[in-house]
């Protein structure tokens, strides 16, 4: 099975994934958006595991909710040493470089990972090592906040192979990453 | 006829419309865009005039072509006090606050705007002055560059009414200003 490495997230119109504050209530702009189905499941069912940073992984565990993951999740950092019990089935904490972190999961059997969260998709995408970004566009200007991406030494070009309109409100749009092959067609 | 302020721009995936040197190279990441149409003289067909600032005014000049524009041209400047002969019946210059401005072009008829050059648009933004904006993506990130969008005090909410896809590369969403009235609905 081939390796594929994919992003899929929400941001304004303005670029961010969080407001000033560090808030996420501007997602629920259009709260209609939650009462259909924008392709989340048949994402999660075509990737073999999550991989995520830190932040976003006590960000989760800090939501009042059942753990939403139905798929194995690795957690990156080199802090954390444990992990709540109840989650232990669940999570594997793994810390390297990532290059090392996916070889370790690319050995386990994992091809298929869905990179989650702000700053892990950023060291990714500095490493050119993200294949596919689904990127849900909530349309409202914030003015300000944490963005998707950051700043990269090499430009890297993709190519959208898909538009979804929803509610003739929402955009979401596929990106995937050019490779060499198809810039020598 | 109702007034309208309209933008129609490209920008990179990651939100620039200069790269780091203020270049415009990346445009043409995909060549073959050129050779379709992608509504821009439609686009055109449906406005009075345009506004632009004194800089993009300027860069326009500098290209080595015809006057591309076949609508009148508002160039906003409170510094510049002459224009080249050549462009004295094809653009006009204008200076003060922003109403103040629309209120002039209003006055002569002109009604439906297309707000033309990064700093301009975000001008408007600024005051909420902005009613569509059709956003060409170029899927390419850039890792740096002079931003479309700027800090806002305010939060602005849009719609996206429409999304076209075109060469299975490159994507195109028209975004509309929700208004009181449809948040009403």
């Amino acid at each position: 099975m081939q390796k594929k490495n994919s992003v899929f997230i929400a941001t304004s119109l303005d670029g961010y994934i969080a407001d000033k504050n560090g808030g996420l209530e501007w997602l629920d702009t259009i709260p209609e958006i939650n009462q259909i189905d924008t392709g989340y499941d048949a994402f999660i069912d075509e990737i073999d595991a999550l991989l995520m940073g830190r932040v976003t992984f006590e960000t989760v565990c800090g939501f009042d909710i059942e753990w939403p993951y139905k798929k194995t999740v690795f957690v990156l950092s080199n802090s954390l040493n444990e992990l709540p019990e109840k989650l232990k089935d669940k999570v594997q904490l793994i810390n390297g470089s990532l290059s090392e972190v996916l070889h370790i999961i690319h050995q386990k059997g994992y091809k298929r990972l869905y990179i989650d969260g702000g700053r892990l998709i950023q060291s990714f995408l500095k490493e050119d090592l993200i294949d596919e970004m689904i990127i849900t566009v909530i349309p409202i200007l914030l003015g300000g906040g944490t963005p998707l991406f950051s700043e990269l030494s090499q430009e890297l070009e993709f190519e959208c192979k898909e538009s979804k309109l929803y509610l003739e409100k929402i955009v979401q749009n596929r990106f995937v990453r050019k490779t060499q092959l198809s810039q020598n067609i």
